[in-house]
């Protein structure tokens, strides 16, 4: 290649942005080595000690696999509510992982009461309210019906909202943005069978309620159920997880996550809004104007550098990639930007393909650190030309009160020793929040 | 719509093939519903009765989930050798899954001494053999490097060899084909580590052995090593499971399984393969001509109806989905056909997006059934222009001792009462075959 961002004759490398950023391309041209961190083989083949698992015979087969016990660390991080241990979250360790698929053992939980165990051979979807002829599906019956595959995130409309906070947060960054994860869902698309039902004239809403024993219940506009929700019956190539909602749950591709009822049991069509608890006295936020942020769906577009990320340290100078997460609620994410000098400057990450809509989508970008301080940062722009806004702009927008859908641009701060801590890098970053993070999930 | 294959305005349907296959876009089309098999609801809101878990508090949250308890039945089925456990198969239940991921717990196993419980901090990487610098990679060294995602299937070359027995087995489709799985990698390319320990010149191979108690060591091209390998480390998100090779395993996309060296411990680079057993008394066959077939790397395009398939029954005449994966280690599959008169006419199925090269693709196509025995049959076609064979048409090829690369075309037959089981259809299809089939593995 000839491109000038790549190295020279003389095997240097060009920065195309500051501090070490160096152009996306670069790991395809074939000529940049990490030589300095491999280390010369002692001697000749079987150089490896042999160790205890090269003389014995190893494990035998199993029904249904677990991770390594090596990984026992890469684990949901609980926060449940004292007096009721069924409601409150877990998050996905983002840190821990790579690709864009979550594992469903590590798919972000949110419950209020707990996660039903629910046996398929009792359970009925039914469809009413004003339909021409009021419905029940069983599980089974739901499985006959044609399905539809696709990839995409559930993101709950509290992550991150640590980001409100006047402090920086410090906790692994999955801990803080991982009440957000992808899966390859599975499921009958709804509008089929809404059609089946028959929707009367005048109908504009569908309130859903799940089957568990808070019995979730929230209002969705029928455009958007007709539109591509999904009745997803199985995550990642099997029935879907208990604490996803087995035997079944609403898929509604791009909006918050309370949104996408699990256990679904009732979908009743109706003229307006029912006006549940999860519509109004929550996901509802005070605005500066003093008038309330309601029906907040559709979740913006956000990013995250998930490695190196807080808590990790770089072990010296020298190559490193910088990979992360972004997506959109709006569809695609357009382009990922990087910046290693606290936003003075951008490159453009490399996109892993296939890059879908209301993905996960997993950027890297080769970098070079000197070993001074310094600051990353990531910002997501999606195919609707939205731009993750940065944290002061997030605020000067939307106040003091702000409690839902946090999205704006994360900085790592990069010390002398390579350790990485979250920052709030802007001075109004720290002036106009108050305090509002609740741990007391309610 | 007014496609003339969609229903016409009294609702009718218009076949596109023998016996029943509509269009593939009569799902998309919005007027059919599959009311006959849903019920209508017994009363309004709230009518499905009030189960215990919609009193009681549910189970708390997990730092790693599982399925339900009520999915127990959906495991991998091992086949080993009773003289020594860790050899021998287990098969993904590909007849229970949907979408393309295999679940990591699901993965077909091949094993011939066990699963090796290796430490990570004592495990390392060797390239050594004709290099300019022999190199060694501790796991941590790895995990810096820069990474790729992509997903794609891995299939042992030994996967539905049944098919060359004389009688057609009974089993469900899983546990005949289900020595294929697909998975989302992400590790580093290979390229980049043997470049940087310099190849000599003349070298043309690569020798991969794994750090299990079996030694399994396989030579590999160097050509497809620089071209697309990688060094996985990462599998469906999150760190590769034991029994695909954790902490590292070699991933040689669209390639029989057992170059996909698990454990990886060494890379010699060579100028000859070193004819080691797994290429020469084994993943070797007797061709009609009396000459062997060695080095017999790509898996050829195959395809499959997943569901219904054999074991299953049809709950009566109606509309069902035909559902199935096609795969081709050539690349993309371009078109999947499915047959429900034994092969007499065609109709060409949908294909779920996105297409990936060398990984499954999720085919459906609408089916009426009238109620009367019938062979259902798909039909892949890759980019390459390969179309997979009849079974007559391989037998004819391979001759009577094949045992590996099994990829005709698979015939569920389906009886007056709905029932489906495995047959062979065409007339040559009886006649040619021993019955090589080996339970035994070794």
């Amino acid at each position: 290649m000839t491109d000038s961002v790549l190295p020279d004759e003389s095997g240097e490398t060009t920065a195309i942005a500051g501090n070490g950023l160096l152009d996306r391309r670069l790991f395809l041209s074939n000529t940049l080595t990490f030589g300095t961190i491999s280390a010369i083989a002692p001697a000749a083949a079987g150089a490896t000690p042999d160790e205890p698992w090269m003389r014995t015979p190893g494990a035998g087969f199993s029904n249904y696999g677990t991770p390594s016990a090596h990984e026992k660390s890469v684990v949901r991080w609980i926060s449940a509510t004292a007096m009721a241990p069924g409601n409150g979250v877990s998050w996905s360790p983002l840190h821990e992982l790579d690709g864009i698929i979550t594992p469903s053992g590590l798919h972000f939980e949110r419950h209020h009461n707990g996660v039903p165990q629910i046996d398929p051979a009792r359970h009925a979807l039914v469809i009413n309210g004003r339909v021409e002829r009021p419905l029940e599906f069983t599980v089974d019956t739901l499985l006959r019906y044609p399905r539809v595959t696709r990839t995409c995130v559930i993101e709950c409309g509290g992550n991150s909202n640590a980001g409100w906070q006047q402090r920086p947060i410090q906790t692994a960054a999955g801990y803080f943005h991982g009440l957000v994860s992808c899966s390859e869902w599975t499921g009958v698309p709804l509008r089929g069978l809404l059609d089946e039902a028959g929707i009367a004239k005048g109908a504009r809403w569908l309130v859903a309620e799940g089957a568990d024993a808070f019995g979730m219940t929230i209002s969705l506009p029928l455009e958007k159920a007709r539109d591509d929700c999904l009745l997803a019956l199985f995550q990642n190539g099997e029935r879907i997880r208990p604490e996803q909602g087995y035997p079944l749950r609403l898929l509604v591709p791009g909006w918050e996550g309370v949104v996408n009822v699990k256990w679904l049991r009732t979908l009743t069509v109706t003229d307006e809004p029912v006006m549940a608890r999860n519509e109004t006295s929550r996901y509802t936020e005070l605005q500066p104007d003093g008038s309330a942020r309601m029906f907040t769906f559709v979740m913006d577009a956000k990013s995250l550098i998930t490695r190196p990320s807080a808590g990790m340290h770089l072990a010296g100078p020298g190559f490193y990639e910088l990979s992360g997460l972004a997506w959109s609620g709006r569809g695609r994410i357009a382009r990922v930007e990087v910046s290693a000098d606290a936003g003075a400057s951008w490159a453009e990450a490399a996109l892993n393909e296939p890059v879908l809509p209301q993905c996960f989508t997993r950027f890297r970008l080769p970098w070079h650190w000197s070993g001074e301080a310094c600051v990353l940062q990531s910002r997501a722009t999606d195919e609707t030309g939205y731009v993750q806004p940065t944290r002061a702009a997030l605020l000067a927008e939307r106040g003091r009160h702000g409690y839902f859908h946090y999205n704006a641009i994360v900085s790592w701060q990069v010390d002398a020793a390579g350790v990485l801590t979250h920052a709030y890098v802007d001075a109004a970053d720290t002036e106009s929040a108050e305090d509002p993070f609740d741990a007391d999930w309610d």
